[in-house]
């Protein structure tokens, strides 16, 4: 398999997402002029894009969306089933064990731990939330590949030495560390406190007639 | 002020949470070498991105703590007050909300809006959810600059024309869609799906013991 740098690989999801929605709707054809509108993206990177998969389009005309719809999620495993385990059952831990919207992409999350003994043995969704104790054992056991780590950023190094020493593959890291893993795990870090870090610089740097200036400014 | 790339600006938001630290823990000076350590990032990267700032480091020596952890706190605009409306109070609304991590860098949810009636009345964290109608009022009475959009897909776009057209001036968006806003608004999305998607990828790909091959593989 062709490797995707990671740009080109979150292009490639919009446009799956994209084309699902267009298959929902009927839609038989679709060009890349069409998908640049939609997504507010260049019409040529997105051919250049569709370069790493099959051959699903007729110049002028548009690309099959049944067809490229199938192949970008093979290319993408999305159809594929990835189990995961669960660690840190917060606010937000909660709130991606239950977002509905991941399921339709294969995740699977089938262990919930916790630190906290007061969430221990709490039911989620019909899942018993189990003691960080049991983890190591339990991505053993039940082979588990992903690990999405909701826990506070001063144990997130922990449990994900826990997780890769018992064998996961790849990590989706929400705490606001720099996780250390070996060069074979892949990770995925979702961040959130940078993307207000970049709308803060935005909003200083725009002009905004709602936010005040500092005394500092008005020189 | 100089325009910045967004992935430099993502990575002098890391700079100063690392720093923030480093003098949480009494440091006073740093190196490249240190923080690429620290970061897993390369040390030339680091000395380039910090030529956005102004010159708090000696040659062989490192950069000073304090001094160039406060002047990317003011690049960054950390240190001012950010209000916002949050709209859309489910689960990852909740979180973000909730989350007290972002208070440090200035933001302050003042209203939160739901078209749901079931939530609207409700007290939130000494808050009261308002219906969404009474949204776009509220933004020019109280001159939000923000808008924060945990709202369900098929809304996200409706909110954010409301809010526009009440004179916000920066969205941060959680909603799996490609919002259209007049080109002077910013806009940061945090689409979670596409980090599922790419470790989908990852994991398809990397030959991890435990994903079982399919049918098709099996060759």
């Amino acid at each position: 398999m062709k490797k995707i740098p990671k740009p080109a690989l979150e292009r490639l999801f919009l446009y799956y997402r994209l084309l699902l929605s267009a298959h929902n709707n009927g839609e038989k054809i679709i060009s890349s002029v069409e998908m640049g509108k939609r997504l507010d993206l260049d019409p040529a990177q997105i051919r250049k894009d569709l370069t790493y998969c099959g051959e699903f389009g007729k110049p002028r005309i548009g690309y099959r969306v049944e067809g490229l719809m199938n192949e970008l999620q093979t290319v993408l495993g999305l159809g594929e089933r990835k189990q995961a385990v669960l660690v840190g059952v917060g606010r937000l831990g909660m709130a991606i064990y239950s977002y509905s919207g991941f399921a339709k992409f294969g995740l699977e999350i089938i262990g919930l731990f916790d630190s906290d003994p007061t969430k221990v043995g709490l039911n989620l969704g019909g899942q018993t939330i189990m003691n960080i104790a049991q983890l190591g054992e339990f991505i053993r056991q039940k082979r588990v590949p992903l690990g999405i780590i909701t826990a506070p950023a001063a144990s997130a190094q922990q449990v994900a030495d826990i997780m890769v020493d018992a064998g996961i593959c790849a990590i989706w890291n929400f705490a606001p560390v720099t996780l250390k893993v070996p060069e074979n795990i892949s990770i995925r870090n979702e961040d959130l406190a940078i993307g207000l870090a970049t709308l803060s610089w935005n909003l200083i740097n725009s002009g905004c007639p709602y936010i005040q200036p500092t005394e500092d400014e008005l020189d």
